[in-house]
């Protein structure tokens, strides 16, 4: 028996619990490895992206509230993949609704955010080479751009300052490969 | 007006969709700061932990499959806070279950592992001084240790060659701090 055989489930039934604007949950009966069965909760996801935004030396950075911990956060622009989009395609227009600027983009990463509930995957770019060239933000999508000099949000990563992983994690993944 | 009056959102009301063992959904009515209303699907969770633990040069990590993804990952120990459980006695509790030592814990960092839609918080620790003590593991969690040079751990977190993002940031704030 390899590894694989060892430590894998099977899905035995399941059930769309909800379906919303943003995910799905599924709740699943499975079959263990040792023979039993359990219950797994599901978030399904379409996907992310998010984008570290550099000019002159400095990170574009968007301050928004977010509902789901009732605060105000300062993250690098991000934003759900749309049916049929590709990764590249969603990182530029994200970043021309939340910041206003078009780029290069440069895949700098891909992850799950949290695999234990959810299949939400999330990809990194690097963008540089900025022009203006805005879209409309959502309608229910309110923020503002903030720019923070690249040395202080690389400090500001490192002492646990940002308060979302993707945003730490982005800034630390772009300051190995630049 | 200030920033915070400009941008945030308030509860009209809401529902609890599902409430499962793992994690609640909840779907809420909520006024926008320009005075319409839109919903949001908010997943509640209690929170989670995971443990960068170092010996001899090494990193302890666990070979498991994750259903949401189908697919197995090499993560560091992680897991959920029980009710009424603290952070570090979780850290504490989930690195002897995982991996059955026990060891110094150390706070490295605090982050939101996708506000977009979910509260849980992740709270990552550096465990140092280990000694085998183990937990029994959870019925429904099949695991392997593994252990990996960090040296060689600290390489592919920067090469993105691990799965989550967990994992990848804990490895490099634990390098910027040791």
């Amino acid at each position: 028996m390899n590894d694989k055989q060892k430590l894998s489930e099977t899905r035995i039934a399941g059930e769309v619990i909800f379906e919303g604007r943003m995910l799905r949950l599924e709740r699943d009966r499975v079959l263990l490895p040792n023979g039993s069965e359990t219950y797994r909760e599901v978030v399904r996801h379409p996907g992310a992206v998010a984008v570290i935004a550099l000019q002159d030396q400095e990170i574009l950075m968007v301050r928004q509230y977010r509902y789901p911990i009732a605060r105000e956060t300062l993250e690098i622009p991000a934003g759900k993949i749309d049916p049929q989009e590709s990764p590249l395609n969603c990182a530029i227009r994200e970043l021309r609704e939340e910041t206003g600027y078009k780029g290069t983009m440069e895949l700098m990463g891909t992850f799950y955010t949290t695999p234990g509930f959810t299949d939400e995957v999330m990809h990194i770019f690097l963008a540089r080479d900025l022009v203006w060239d805005p879209l409309p933000t959502d309608d229910d999508e309110f923020l503002m751009v903030e720019k923070i000099p690249w040395s202080e949000a690389l400090r500001r990563a490192c002492q646990n300052e940002f308060s979302d992983a993707k945003t730490i994690l982005g800034i630390m993944l772009v300051q190995e490969h630049i």
